[in-house]
């Protein structure tokens, strides 16, 4: 027999994305089975599995998929915006797409509480994405005589330590939008303070 | 009938909470319902239902049990060190505290995710106390003429949102110490180099 090209296999794997996607978001993430995926698929269980060894390695395609495409949450910013404004912008710019990600997808929500002791893949080229954003915005605001920091990749990850009271979902799934923003802007306006140490 | 003395209720109560946290630890906490609890104390579930309304009553009760006693974590930091060590002594006492919690109790971890989108009260007032310490230090650092708060209070709020990130349960859960101790000493750098400016 030929061996089938990996076009197909390409293809496959993600059919299964997508019937997954569809079946968490129609009975949530926890009620699909590996098997009720299969099963929608007319495909073996044992197929699925060839593709991916668990749930959570699912989850981390699912993931993957929306979030290496969210570009437009790393566009390009103003570069006319002084650094600290352009902190702004991109912090609500990421809170605006969690909290989208939230309504729209509430599987997705599901899906983040159920991997919360994985580390996946997807979570760290996003996480990685958002520093080298933060990296830019300091360089920027050091470039403007703002900023003084040692080390603007080492400020960044911490930056990002910091922006997870706004923008990690389980931080912000209990509050309304309104306080959100409110909270992005002291928390901006805290890190905006920081970066003009150069002790930071 | 002679009305069953206030007594009693409060006893029926404390042994609901107790019952409820074995066989939360013994199961799981999603896995046990209130007439589990219940049956086990040989009541009506309608009976736990007159003191608890909800699992998520019961949840706030236990947790407040445990967090309004965690009196070690508030008590008085060596006035002798600056407000930068004592902030970061403050946090390393928290950070330990929420590690053994969920070493200790996996149950309790349970059921912080089970219950993220809800207000508990019991979490509200160790937050409350937790920015009260934070004020405390931050004045601390005023009079010693390190930190130029406008707002202490306003200040204690910001830094006690900023501090999620090594304090959470759920963003510390899959860390090890060392990187949460780590991530400790930098965020509180952060932190004590914002206090510093006039404009935080």
């Amino acid at each position: 027999m030929a061996r089938r090209p990996r076009r197909k296999a390409e293809e496959t794997r993600q059919d299964i994305l997508s019937m997954a996607e569809m079946l968490f978001r129609e009975r949530g993430y926890v009620a699909v089975s590996i098997a009720d995926i299969a099963g929608a698929l007319n495909m073996s269980p044992a197929n699925v599995f060839k593709h991916f060894r668990s749930k959570v390695a699912l989850v981390d395609a699912i993931a993957g998929r929306h979030l290496d495409n969210a570009t437009e949450r790393f566009l390009p910013l103003d570069q006319d915006m002084p650094a600290k404004e352009q902190l702004l912008r991109f912090v609500l710019r990421l809170l605006e797409g969690h909290l989208q990600d939230i309504q729209k997808s509430p599987y997705i929500f599901e899906m983040v509480l159920s991997t919360i002791e994985a580390k996946l893949e997807a979570g760290n080229r996003y996480r990685t994405r958002i520093e080298e954003k933060l990296g830019e915005i300091i360089r920027k605001g050091m470039a403007e005589g703002r900023y003084h920091c040692r080390d603007p990749e080492h400020a960044a990850h911490t930056v990002a330590d910091v922006l997870s009271c706004v923008l990690h979902p389980v931080l912000i799934v209990r509050d309304d939008k309104e306080t959100l923003v409110h909270r992005a802007g002291e928390i901006v306006g805290f890190v905006d303070a920081a970066l003009q140490n150069s002790a930071c």
